[in-house]
């Protein structure tokens, strides 16, 4: 198990979720010594739908994802991504090294029939509740077809995880109009016009929570730092707050006041609230939980990949993606 | 004059700055017949720091630049930069089509000897006070040696007019490590080491606001995007606050009380006071004002127009570009 905080907030998490999903059952995968004690004290109902798979290897957050993949073959990373390929689990949720994770599990799973490349793709707070967005980092460069299939997926995700009917999808541009962006965005806009998708055109950074669209479609340089931005945007946001309430006996007087009202805030735009990224084209399940999340947060990257499990969404995304034709890649 | 309440905005901003400033004077260009009502009841002291330079034309703000370029050989955006070219104005100031107006910049003024392509560049709030952001949409594709110019332009605006001494200079990226990135980000990254530059590396998305460097250095598509995720994420949470503040009595008397806190916490980010974006790498001071400015945020571009101009920026990003030798083009 990686991540921060691992193992002891994703067996929290774990366990505080089967116990109220009597339904679901765990397999946790990792260092026995590690684990074993995470699961003393705990109800003998409790502990039979919980199984330990043990893993000798441990994946560094700094490391490599080719040393990963081939010098880590006991990692608990690769022997959970196994799991899901023998069908053994539902789906795989890892806190641990990103690019790692995505390598391997490419390697291990490989991508849908129809798929060039799969992506990340996670919910954003927004204006309208929430806006899916990707590819959010595994792809720095992208062709216009495989920028249409991450659309598909995108459709996909908004339809059966959000419950969305004919999603709203938007290709991310410096501008709306025709003219703007490299000829690699006007491919692709091109022909996701001539998609059966509910596709509105070009959209630009602020419409991500503008809650214009539901699905906002972009290479993985340009996700990543717009993601990243709107962390950073926030965090410095929360910070300037911080400061002024210390400013002044008055102000804090009246952030004490207010504290109701900056809770259900914070409550409204909660990171944790939107953890849990999933790596959509793979045949399997892979859901990446923030390095840094708590057990609130790695629940709910938990309760994404029980939701992609019930709807099936690897074999919906092959088979919306057989449906449709990009032309081939020409650049 | 362009921008969404010209001329009344502008007209009004560069007064007040008049009354402010006993040393500026000011050349308003655009109709005269829209001009001129503003400038009534005004005070003969006053009037006479002020000169109307007719201009028959208007650039529309969705009109494509090389139009604008072509058929607008009179509009207030070409005869003002022209004032600039000819030596009689030391800045043009305008909130009109970016486009248009870099257009019209690059194709009168030209480019300075040393440098491939002008930038836009723009003061962004930070914890660090405030990062100095390039390029935000001038140039939506870079070659591994425009970035490395934006770094020096980028470099003697912060010196320039933040003050700086040896501004800390860092290219946007996915990740700080050196495998990461496209190979023009890599080259680029080689290139910026080996300078004279206090460059520190890679940075991410969460690095424009944390104060960690004073330039962030990127191609124009990232830039506005991200520029852009800036503007939507504080959007978002402005809107969310409104509403929780509406959602009760209690909330709403709260927030009165911490009307002084939202006060200072809003001027702290104001956009207004970053306001005004300068086209850099040109023979001649350009600096763009958002088309929604109002008078306080027209009057912040007009002063950094009056800095640049007091501080010869162009003239020393030509001479310390001449001091750089990066590699030729190879991309």
């Amino acid at each position: 198990m990686g991540g921060d905080s691992a193992p002891g907030v994703p067996v929290r998490a774990t366990l505080e979720l089967l116990r109220a999903e009597p339904a679901l059952e765990a397999i946790l995968v990792g260092l026995p010594d590690a684990l074993e004690p995470l699961l003393e004290h705990r109800s003998e109902s409790l502990r039979r739908r919980v199984t330990l798979q043990p893993a000798t290897q441990v994946v560094a957050m700094d490391e490599p994802p080719a040393d990963a993949l081939r010098r880590k073959r006991d990692s608990s990373m690769r022997v959970a991504i196994n799991l899901v390929h023998e069908g053994r689990a539902a789906a795989c949720v890892s806190a641990g090294n990103t690019g790692a994770l995505m390598a391997t599990a490419k390697f291990v799973l490989k991508t849908l029939p129809g798929v060039d490349r799969p992506a990340i793709i996670s919910a954003i707070p927004s204006l309208g509740g929430q806006t899916l967005m990707l590819d959010l980092g595994a792809n720095a460069v992208c062709t216009a077809r495989q920028l249409c299939e991450f659309a598909v997926m995108g459709d996909v995700v908004a339809s059966d995880v959000l419950g969305l009917e004919r999603p709203r999808i938007g290709l991310l541009n410096i501008g709306t109009e025709d003219i703007k962006g490299s000829g690699t965005l006007k491919l692709a806009h091109q022909w996701l016009r001539a998609s059966p998708l509910n596709y509105v055109g070009f959209v630009e950074g602020t419409d991500i929570m503008s809650g214009r669209v539901d699905v906002v479609v972009t290479d993985g340089f340009t996700g990543n730092v717009s993601l990243k931005t709107m962390e950073g945007t926030a965090r410095m946001l929360a910070q300037v707050t911080r400061e002024e309430i210390r400013r002044s006996v008055f102000s804090r007087v009246m952030a004490l006041g207010a504290a109701p009202l900056f809770r259900s805030l914070a409550a409204r735009v909660d990171p944790r609230r939107y953890n849990g990224a999933s790596f959509v084209g793979l045949q399997g399940i892979v859901i990446k939980s923030h390095g840094g999340a708590d057990e609130t947060a790695f629940a709910t990257a938990i309760s994404t990949a029980v939701l992609e499990a019930q709807q099936g969404v690897p074999t919906r995304i092959g088979r919306v993606m057989a449906e449709h034709s990009f032309p081939e890649h020409s650049e």
